[in-house]
């Protein structure tokens, strides 16, 4: 999944169709309650930012699918079959907000309880936040070459590049200087992606 | 996880630590998005009045979390070191709320929009909410006995058993007549599993 970020007018540049903002919506929503949990467990700002990025992007799809149905909708019936989508969507809008409020614990340095670690350290598996430095041995080289899953045991949730967000990307894309990578897996393969990610291993 | 459940004070009959409510809170929220997005995709009006329950028992798994957290507090430190648990746990109940509302669809009989169903089909694995018929083959036997997971490729989430609910049972667990029971698997294990606990197969 591949999209630009809204522009200050709240339109996407293209237009997408209800089935894939909702479609988005939900992948969207899963990945941030992943990743509200970990920036929470880690105690990671970045993380956590980037959860409020994500709710940010909730609202705009939400807006987005409000046009996409009004657009498609003709008559009374048009507008009772398209209530469905509309109610779940917005519940998805309401979860988004929910789970960003978690990382008001990291943000607002409420300090991380025993209890609050104990009960998120279940999450299998953990997720990392990193910048692929200019000098980084990844730049340039897609994913599907660089075998993550196989040789690091990691898989790329999603990579922030500029105003563009790819979600689940596809083995061809490649990484660039500046993309900010969400990944996951076990705790060790993390730490070492980050140290190629940042140069600091070739 | 076994409890009863709350009586009409609201409090519980045994009283739990903080870790366990919130352990539980997480337990519960996250069951509640499956089976909430479960009960639209099989317009399963028994599945989406589960949401609910689930809703009211986080409600009151919320008030013994303030409960809790008030004995536990002696100063402002211990108040300073718990905000982060009751952030999560609100977090958590404003997302149970949400999730909650995703039901109207069933329960308000919005009919569902194809791209809905296409959404939310992706669902891996499906899951069922069935009674434990007087008759069944399944009376008195244990989840361990039985072997759910290895000859029907099922799994028991929960037993809700008159005032008491039991997420994720223990082996040793033995269905009993009129147990409303929450299973996970592939759509044909479940349609067989539905046939024994109805006693329709022996």
């Amino acid at each position: 999944m591949r999209r630009k970020y809204s522009n200050e007018f709240g339109f996407h540049a293209k237009p997408m169709s209800v089935r894939e903002v909702l479609k988005e919506m939900k992948d969207i929503c899963g990945l941030m309650i992943d990743l509200a949990y970990a920036s929470v467990l880690l105690n990671d700002k970045d993380l956590a930012n980037e959860v409020l990025e994500l709710e940010r992007e909730i609202d705009s799809l939400l807006y987005q699918l409000w046009m996409s149905a009004a657009i498609a909708v003709r008559d009374r019936a048009d507008a009772e079959a398209m209530s469905s989508v509309v109610k779940v969507a917005m519940a998805m809008d309401e979860i988004s907000n929910a789970v960003s409020d978690i990382t008001h614990v990291v943000l607002r340095k409420l300090g991380i309880h025993p209890a609050v670690r104990e009960v998120l350290e279940k999450i299998e598996p953990h997720y990392k936040r990193v910048m692929i430095a200019k000098d980084s041995y990844l730049v340039g080289k897609s994913i599907g070459e660089l075998d993550l899953d196989i040789e690091l045991g990691i898989y790329v949730i999603a990579i922030r590049r500029g105003k563009e967000l790819i979600i689940d990307p596809e083995d061809f894309e490649k990484f660039q200087a500046g993309d900010v990578v969400v990944v996951k897996g076990p705790a060790d393969c993390l730490e070492d992606f980050a140290k190629v990610a940042s140069g600091e291993i070739k």
